[in-house]
């Protein structure tokens, strides 16, 4: 299969500058060390990418030193492959060992940092969770009496939000990748394919299309809009008068794009004409706004607006949209609590949503990076009307 | 497509039953609620099944408490999903909220605890990771001041270890899957296909198979053997010489699958051939020895008295095997510290591994059912010598 793919991987001097990035940013809160142990910041930082994160089983840590290159601290199963990074300090034990899965290991190196009575940078802030046995790290901070422990969620996460050239190109591409997908779905079913057979077409397009991976396919079809948007598919086939929807994230080379269509089935009544609109004229608001220097609820307030000439009353997602990358879902959140202000080269899905009629909702999506003329898609765009299949 | 699937879901009766197992190793422990919030025991206990986890933003918690149903607390946007599961007690909050993700739901479920002198029991121990902020987790438990915490990881794992008939129906059937698809795979690759389309080719006909997902996919081609088995695929073809080794974890209803197959590309050398035979014969012993009342480390020794045949260094996996079901890796660990006891219904890889010649390694892989007679095969079994493509 012939593509045009951007190179895979990231040059050594984009993980070099990512890490005097944050080591900027340590030195300015005080913090000697920084102890990550997600799959994202992991990968983030080394360039370490295996899909063997997925086993619960063996915990990975990478270590930043506020001066100087970072530290592995991983499983023997990993150092070949650690090995083709740039990291070269690799420090491997053979896990699982309920006995001492790493914490001898990260004992020794961070204490010194009790010593000199040096603070360690740990994310335990919003949205993120502790990726090792909860037991072994209350052992560790144990016994590494008088260490000082900070949060770094927010240094990491903003040093996160900004994507570098090459960062985007690959977001560009799995975008690229998605929107193909879209295109081709309603060609691959049928007005009676059950909802399970739809998300199997979708996922084996996406990869046909080139995407490494599809973990996250979400929707619904139901009557005239639909009750829920994180529901797994069920043999119900869609059906005249459905608004069928589907939300996918799709992988390469480790970024993910976030995005969703909506279609009606044969017809489409006038409130589903209206909502769908009314979504797509709230994101085009967003698209606009989406300059730097205005902030993430600056978002939220523009496109609430166009929101609330339909209803008062948005979908209890919680946000209308957010960043994504490595993961699905970054930071900022764009939601009325988040005063992130926005810098060029954040990559955002608007996504605004509508609660209406009994108990139903809808939901639009499309994927930004912020320029200094606004937000420049990197989806190609829903059309402006919902689109109506096998009418 | 017809298939014969198994039935989608479990009935009602069988999280009760779940449900009750766990109270009564809950009472014997002293424990008067058990807080979970990983995704494979919030499905375990509830049913509640989503992709959505993939997104890092919202944590969502299950109280079990020790007599009674279990009472859900989770963002909004769950609700919908979780209200078609048996659970009645769903209690939410517009997420996310970085000023109280859940904090204050939890405290007011968890106050009366701290009035009793009661305890908690929480997964902190090997295999589980705190899938919520550390530190919401410190502040929580701050504001709970004189919670007894107790570690719940052994009883709840000991729960999951045995399956029930309707987990096996499910297991039986992704295992079916996945040994078609490897059954197929040599037809849809050549001589020369590059090592990530070998595995695109993997991952789209097991979607055709019939697998909801195909999430973990890795594996490797070199000469005469393979230095990693953790990494994703790169652009190199697949060359005469080479032994190909591709690992696979398909899902099916939330249930995974995790077998392995390798094949030499038109020539076997004699090591590789004898080092094939080697593991293929230790996965035959310990098929055999997998009954009730021997222990895992029973079978990581039998298992390993064959692989000394051709060497006494093994791979630096960490064991040899591993039960599995709704995570692609659970208990127990085939390796000399894990004492756990055998019983009938436990479902298990048996992964013997090799390491040989200059930093080569070979991995053999297949999955059983423990039963009285023995392992119960739920995969199509490997050949007993390396199979030799396009020879």
């Amino acid at each position: 299969m012939m593509r045009e793919d951007p190179p895979r991987g990231f040059d050594p001097v984009e993980f070099k500058k990512r890490t005097e990035t944050i080591q900027v940013a340590m030195a300015q809160e005080g913090l000697e060390g920084l102890l990550l142990m997600n799959e994202a910041e992991v990968y983030y930082f080394s360039g370490f990418q295996t899909p063997f994160w997925q086993s619960p089983t063996r915990p990975w840590f990478l270590f930043v030193p506020v001066e100087g290159a970072p530290i592995a601290v991983i499983p023997e199963i990993g150092a070949a492959l650690m090995r083709t990074t740039w990291i070269e300090d690799i420090r491997t034990w053979v896990a699982p060992n309920p006995k001492d899965d790493g914490i001898n290991l990260l004992y020794d190196l961070l204490a010194p940092l009790v010593k000199s009575q040096s603070t360690l940078g740990v994310m335990k802030g919003h949205e993120t969770g502790l990726r090792m046995p909860l037991g072994d790290w209350e052992r560790l901070i144990t016994r590494l009496k008088g260490l000082k422990v900070k949060d770094a969620t927010k240094i990491v996460q903003t040093a996160r939000m900004v994507k570098s050239e090459a960062e985007i190109e690959k977001l560009k591409h799995i975008c690229r990748i998605g929107s193909a997908t879209f295109e081709r779905l309603p060609e691959m079913i049928r007005p009676e394919t059950p909802l399970q057979e739809v998300f199997r077409a979708f996922r084996t397009e996406a990869l046909r299309q080139g995407a490494d991976d599809v973990p996250y396919v979400v929707g619904a079809a139901a009557e005239g809009g639909y009750t829920d948007v994180i529901s797994l598919p069920t043999m119900r086939p869609i059906t005249h008068g459905d608004v069928l929807m589907i939300d996918s994230g799709c992988v390469w080379d480790g970024y993910f794009c976030d995005f969703d269509r909506n279609w009606a089935i044969g017809y489409a009544d006038d409130v589903a004409r209206r909502v769908y609109n009314v979504l797509w004229r709230a994101t085009e608001a967003g698209i606009e706004a989406a300059k730097p220097g205005a902030r993430a609820c600056d978002l939220f307030n523009t496109m609430s607006r166009v929101i609330s000439e339909f209803s008062q009353q948005s979908g209890d997602i919680g946000r209308i949209g957010h960043g994504l990358g490595i993961q699905l879902t970054e930071q900022p959140s764009l939601a009325s609590f988040d005063k992130t202000v926005l810098e060029e080269n954040m990559v955002l899905t608007l996504e605004p949503s509508l609660s209406y009629g009994t108990g139903l909702m809808m939901v639009h999506e499309e994927i930004i990076v912020v320029t200094a003329c606004g937000g420049r898609l990197m989806t190609v765009r829903a059309s402006e009307d919902l689109p109506v299949l096998f009418a």
